[in-house]
């Protein structure tokens, strides 16, 4: 059960973080079905998830569209209000600067990320947004939830793009 | 004019960058009639805008709508691309986190802001992003331009709101 920031308050989960991660890890798997990178994120609050998303960068033509910041955009509109208070944010991959941003913005309370991302994590790998003493809100972040799963679906992903590369450049087509 | 990070390329901007900065004023201006704080941006590529955005977080209910994201998102659009590439960002505020990250995803060239944040900006005063050598892009930064000016507007809107609280606790209605 997640250590909430908090603990006064009822935590946004009491379900094993793991039951959450496989549907993000699922969502995730659509993704890459549809060309994208497979991250896919979801919202929880009151132990239930009020918002999913994967990321859309390809299919929106737009650099915001990582699943993150889907996600959060999607529970402001459910919740009516920007600030996601007893909220936790589950994400297959460590969140960027953009996105462990959005959260800090949105009053996320928790975050639950899967594989690290040592070329542009920022909780933790290439940076830490959470130590930042002076920002006007916090939240605590668990990590490698799943993590083989989820480094996985990302390696099969890249691996299957080099085969197809590799393939086109045998055949003269690239 | 910019000093650009890709030497050979054209630059984002010719004029004086206070041209921009006036109109990123002008819009900042607008949004705190509209209840907002008065932060926007805007986005310059061959010497002409092709977007501009004043924060919306309180109108839309939407803790990623800063200004530097709408403007990010309305350029991909015009574009057709998520890589602003060429393309230089003007904003009144120093950027968060997000807005920092959101600039590094679309691959924008330079950044030019007005006032530092020293609570959340991330291009400085809390953190810098554009240290980490290990991140796939890189931008330059330009600080403080009609700083006195971006720091004006901030302070006119927070005082107002100050005066407004203290005139309804003296007549007992808050």
């Amino acid at each position: 059960m997640q250590k909430p920031i908090h603990p006064n308050r009822t935590p946004a989960y009491t379900d094993p973080p793991e039951s959450f991660m496989a549907r993000a890890i699922e969502l995730a798997k659509h993704a890459a079905t549809l060309g994208e990178v497979p991250v896919a994120a979801l919202i929880v609050k009151d132990n239930q998830i009020i918002a999913e998303a994967h990321n859309r960068r390809e299919l929106d033509k737009d650099p915001i569209a990582h699943a993150e910041v889907l996600a959060i955009k999607t529970a402001a509109e459910v919740l009516g209000d920007w600030r996601l208070e007893g909220c936790a944010l589950f994400v297959t991959l460590e969140p960027c600067a953009m996105c462990s941003g959005a959260m800090w913005l949105a009053r996320i309370e928790h975050c639950v990320f899967g594989a690290s991302d040592h070329k542009s994590g920022f909780l933790g790998s290439v940076h830490d947004i959470t130590t930042h003493s002076q920002m006007n809100h916090h939240y605590t972040v668990e990590r490698g939830v799943m993590e083989a799963e989820c480094v996985g679906l990302l390696q099969d992903f890249f691996r299957a793009i080099r085969a197809k590369k590799k393939a086109l450049k045998k055949a003269g087509l690239e």
